[in-house]
């Protein structure tokens, strides 16, 4: 049952690095509130900030094989982005496979189960974001696939979308929509540097987005 | 539906600023062990500690809107608090609305659901405990209600409440209760410099607390 | 019902310092991808590592009494571990139990239920793993037991066995197994040298594990 | 700090049958879409539904002390409503406890944490909504209070409220409004009756609620 | 940015059908182990057995505007499957939008979110699958969509995809696949019948399966 | 590393039915309060009460080949216990297994993971008490032990121990106490009668147990 799609299609590298620059929050709000994984996704370490084309992985709980497979299909900048195929916690990758990742150029790695080796991969500043952390080891006898759509933390995932990750969690843009949602992220980030100005200056957001009106049509009552 | 509570009591700054530094962990103690919110509220940063009345805020799950609303009812050293009124972990809060809150003298919010921006917030030094991280935006379409009486993470909050918030999560101390659970959190201070001298030099809390002869009585066995 | 066991037999504390130097990852491999607790234990700050002899206690939920009971007990190196006999996250550990149990000696806690006075632990140098960190204080009513077996975090711990705690979580060696296992652990760490050398020069792990025939064997398709 | 309230105000026991009979959905919405307790309150048979003035207890984690001081409070028709000071699943209440409870009138009880011999409560027809089924016994050590304002599974409930339960969980109705929220819910439950005739007959919601306009301004399209 | 997908492809009736017949452990297993949302989808009451062409649901958290949009667009044995855009319990889904949806045809609803009237609906043999019961209510403020892609409890569904649902939980069908799948799902039936015979007979599965040798070789050792 | 241990103790058959008879929440208290699986262990349908001898089975996550090791070491009124050696909730167990188990003369089974063929195992009243329900398959790749100590639940179950099941949960009796704990659960039994029928009479647990001097002795205040 296993598959390994060898060639696929990824984003304009420039366009991927731009959305990274953007950051989580803003590319998601850029592409209308959608794309984020589930926030049990947390870094290991504050202060990463990544983006790239993802490279799938569809893994059976408790066996890290196929993060072996993947790495081989990793290109420079890409992520590694795990889902077991059943709710897992186990330590799927720690310094050894980051070590090899990264001589292919991996940026990070995305994962819906666990990791461990935290003291190395902070010190290699190799970034990992991942439902736990956990030491248990995993065994190699199941094959899995890579490359292949799969489900991760709640969003469907396709081998080539792009990754952004950064303290605020993990957003996917697909690989077809990464133009044009960094087109509405950048704009958002022009029109948040004044609305930043204005509301440090002391205006409301009451004021700054005319919201009073519309409160009281809804029924919003000062006492 | 929605009402905003305009005028609200606060406690003496000068109980309000001493109870922060006495600690979440001494002032919920002195009341008697109670006010702790759950232990799912967890700082974004470690460090901070504060203290301050609250400004309560009933919203909508995944409804930010009430936040604005709430911000033109801060005073110089209030604490935002939002419960929402169903579970839920999206990111209300982020850098713009923070920059308007401490334009208005918000000292932090505690909040029962998600927020974002934790970089920015971090550099900020705006501190927030939250149920999550989550860059999961909100809609702005249905009205809560600020200043009214919430149950946020476990505990009965009240409009002006001392809220107490440090790495050991965050405590809520009645208005009309503050300056007694002062009294009793002093005494408590006091009373721990000595013990701790003593247990720092070797002597057991067996014998500080007297406990032998009471652990015996209820049939506690050596062998 | 509540048992006090004085006299407990500990590992040598050359294998003890040895298993910690190795680390968490690295001994529950060595044994066999087992005794790791759950990863709901995580250490209250980042980078302790340490080893030691378990010194058991089991308790009831939000009553720390044993603690103080348990602390005679200690020698020194020994690490206190904590199983509430129902699920618990109170906080039955804060700093004045931490300078106690340090004068005895002790290295650290292992809880699986909550601490407290983060802040000052942190500064203290006093590492914790725990289930939680919370400030909601315990009471001293109930009896419990010192140095009978337990279960912690899913993990049957005799009094005496080798603990192991780092940034990857918790590990429990039989005492008995502590020489086997380290032995096991230190051919272990050989190896991964020569590994992670050849990783980072760019060999796959497909080819350096000879895995290639087997995943064909299994099914797996190249398309 | 134990304390025990004798007298408590109880709403119109005809109020009371009322809202029962509209059940919680009903009554919930009927107040404005508040006091549902938490979805974990699960009852442990299907099909009961009560209704009557709650008698609170707040209880330590493990402790059921207090149910037998709160047993004695109970009159005819009461419900008993337990909070733990911290998150327990300990089995508090049992089929003897049961007995005691029905003799004095008790119709049921709602409690944040576990009860135990439901195979005998199924039988007797003693109703209970709990957050788990748990065997683990209690101990009776340290005290609590009864008929004191608490925060139940995330609801503030004052002794003497409304409780009401029924398939869909629990809702709490302040005393004071009960007759208000009883109107307004037959008022509701007169409405459904014509609309629940007119959708069996297929004319759709968004016809019966006359949708399409305002669908349409928020920008829904038809593809 | 709401979306309304009028025109979706159905699997043949008989092939879904007879998928439902099969149920959903087969089903699953007969398309490689995959499809089967989590696990915490469970019936609201026991015995139900359903299949049948998805429509799909993207509402947001706490608002069942959507599911009147959706139910114009079921045609008759169809399934409602909704997917809130961020993790909710509220209660969508109660008696009156079941009977506007039977009035449709509709045969039953898959719901990651809250369900209520619970009573109400198993009177009327109204099948749901739901992550809570809660009488919790929702709004109708903001547009999701409806037959767009979702991902619902963990699996990528597209509208016309076929659900299986039954006591073992929820399984989707690629729509493209049902046929395959179904036959495969009838060969594994059938084989099952024989071992079944086999199995109640007093033969092993070691035997039937001829596991020693494989066993043997993994190094399993029987003392 | 797996190992089958074939030969193993057995408590005295008619211990084991009258520890049953008790029941569970009743030989926990015998045993002072010990030995209770954690309360996410529910039966797969209400009603069940069995009590056997436990042939335990530690099983990688996902893989359920030792099942069909186990069931050959099954003698007439054993009960299988499963415990996956890392957290799992995908359907180890089904009917194929049922029927082969229950053709050895196995009384039912505990598993920390998941079950499926609900409706199977129910009409045949083969009972399973499990953390989850899920149609999820496994795989028969690693193997793992039979009759070996494992922590199940958060208790530790060597081979032969007494398990006791019904709808209260599970309870683990160690063989060697199973007659002293039967002696202490009957006399408990007998004592409880009498209390019944006080209690339903109308007499206060404060009077029966003589709690109110020991009451006000702790504080407990009437108002």
């Amino acid at each position: 049952m296993g598959v390994v799609v060898q060639e696929i299609a990824r984003a304009d590298a420039a366009v991927i690095a731009a959305l990274g620059a953007a950051g989580v929050s803003t590319v998601h709000e850029a592409q209308g509130r959608r794309g984020c994984l589930a926030p049990h996704m947390r870094p290991i370490y504050p202060g990463a900030r990544i983006a790239g084309p993802a490279v799938t992985i569809s893994a059976p709980p408790g066996d890290n094989w196929m993060l072996h497979v993947a790495i081989e299909q990793v290109r420079d900048g890409d992520i590694l982005v795990l889902a077991p195929t059943s709710p897992c916690t186990d330590g799927y990758f720690g310094d050894l496979l980051a070590t090899s990742a990264r001589a292919r150029g991996c940026r990070g790695l995305v994962i819906d189960a666990g990791v461990r080796d935290i003291r190395d991969l902070t010190e290699m500043g190799f970034p990992v974001w991942s439902k736990a952390v956990s030491a248990q080891g995993t065994v190699k006898e199941t094959v899995g696939s890579v490359n292949v759509p799969i489900v991760c933390a709640g969003q469907a995932i396709a081998a080539g979308d792009v990754i952004v990750a950064d303290d605020d969690g993990v957003c996917v843009v697909r690989r077809e929509e990464a133009q044009e949602v960094l087109e509405r992220a950048e704009a958002r980030l022009a029109a948040e540097a004044e609305k930043r100005a204005r509301l440090a200056a002391g205006e409301l957001g009451l004021d700054l987005y005319d919201m009073r009106a519309r409160l009281a049509e809804k029924g919003l009552k000062y006492v």
